[in-house]
């Protein structure tokens, strides 16, 4: 049996009881080590799961999914992912395997990123299509994704942002030289995408048009959901600009229109209260 | 403190360590029981928490708010909440209470219906707003959920439908005479679901519009989700209307565009292959 067990967002304890009796009873323990973090490390995991854990990066799960999937017809092996296993990343090609294989498999859940920001107080119905928001480099600066956001607002829903994280990144000088020597991993925090929500806004008026999202959209920030220092800071799109919010994992909430139960929640975490006074209100009278 | 807890989706063990550790050092701790249910029921949880809970139905939370959060500032206090306390149904009201209160509070986060649906292989930034569909009566018959779903479709997202829950109902008599006897709870199915939204598509032909979503529309019916019995089953809309899924809870899905990866995981899941062939793959082409 293949199963497919979900970590949660904080630390070791956040898997569930399910969970981790799965992990100690399997032959071969996997966890997924690219596409987001827990506020723990490995060896802590294993200290607490009892068990070694094989780190799967990219490369292993779709170069290697047969050798992770080697007998799992006749043993149970887990393959752990941070948040939930159908979370923001979903594992359908490692699935896809093992249903062709023959191997049956289960999926424990979890708390992922796409359901625990409801935290801020936003209710999840009135979230519309997610969005990711990748580094800029000095040649590629896309700004598709601000069109979904315009457009989710338009309609009066929320946008959870991702924010791009890069885990595993070659120089180009050792790409082109093929040594799989790997950038110390970057994580884009509130600050990084606010400003380029900013800049693409200031691309938009010299272009000639009047963005529906502005500085002083209200917008929140999330740190590290689910950990004991989490931080939640609600504000204008400027203000995230310049929020303290600390390490990775961060996200970005573009608000839509606002249920005054939903406004009142945000107050809770507003990084300065007379942020709301001229913005938010204005949406839902 | 007030720790709100996620209890999964399925059976006791979908708690987390964390959250179970919690739950065991409490003083008083309450069940949220009126807007989802696991497919255990009270007393399993307590026997396997080793605590006794309190049942807090809609009244209970939205008129005894004050009795839940009695000394919760020098004691510890849990409100346990199936799938996540911010997921589907939100608690933003008691989080709100205990804050004006002075009480500190902490979500523990887990699996809900809004993000374990990705099971299915559907993913989740794809998704549009997420909507209810209500019983229909005799006398109230709303259609306005499917405006939202043919808005989504048009958007080429996918709609999450949460089917109603009818936990605590009084019959008519009942309620005027003031007698707190309650019928037994109703649970939509999909097939009530699919019914209903295949009615509403002969209304509105019969108004004279073709809507965009019709009997072929490629659908997927989830029942029982994160639990050992959990069944999904993809298809046309038509076939949902028919389709054998067991007990509650119930879940449906009203596809958009999909990637060739969702297709693929949807198959997996077909009620019969043939719906497939004619519908689907034109969406992707």
């Amino acid at each position: 049996m293949l199963y497919l067990v979900g970590l949660g967002l904080g630390d070791a304890k956040d898997i569930t009881v399910k969970g981790l009796e799965t992990v100690r009873r399997c032959r071969r323990v996997y966890l997924e080590a690219y596409t987001s973090i827990l506020t723990v490390g490995k060896e802590a995991l294993e200290e607490f799961y009892g068990k070694e854990l094989i780190l799967a990066d990219r490369e292993t799960v779709e170069q290697e999914a047969d050798s992770i999937l080697k007998e799992a017809d006749v043993c149970d092996v887990a393959f752990l992912v941070v948040g939930d296993p159908f979370g923001a990343t979903t594992h359908s090609d490692l699935v896809l395997r093992a249903v062709k294989l023959g191997i049956p498999y289960k999926v424990i859940h979890n708390a992922s990123i796409m359901n625990a920001v409801g935290c801020c107080g936003l209710q999840l119905y009135n979230f519309g299509e997610t969005i990711s928001i990748v580094f800029w480099t000095d040649t590629w600066k896309p700004e598709s994704f601000f069109d979904k956001i315009e457009k989710n607002r338009q309609n009066g829903m929320h946008t959870l942002c991702l924010l791009d994280i890069k885990a595993k990144e070659q120089s180009l000088e050792n790409l082109m030289k093929g040594k799989k020597i790997y950038e110390p991993p970057r994580y884009m925090s509130v600050n990084q995408a606010a400003e380029q929500l900013l800049a693409i806004i200031q691309n938009r008026r010299l272009q000639g048009t009047e963005p529906e999202i502005t500085e002083n959209t209200i917008c929140v920030g999330l740190a590290r959901v689910g950990a004991p220092d989490q931080k939640i800071a609600s504000g204008t799109l400027s203000q995230m600009s310049t929020v303290e919010l600390g390490g990775p994992l961060h996200s970005l909430i573009v608000t839509g229109t606002m249920h005054p139960l939903e406004l009142e929640m945000l107050q809770l975490f507003s990084a300065d209260s007379s942020s709301f006074e001229n913005n938010a209100f204005q949406r839902t009278t």
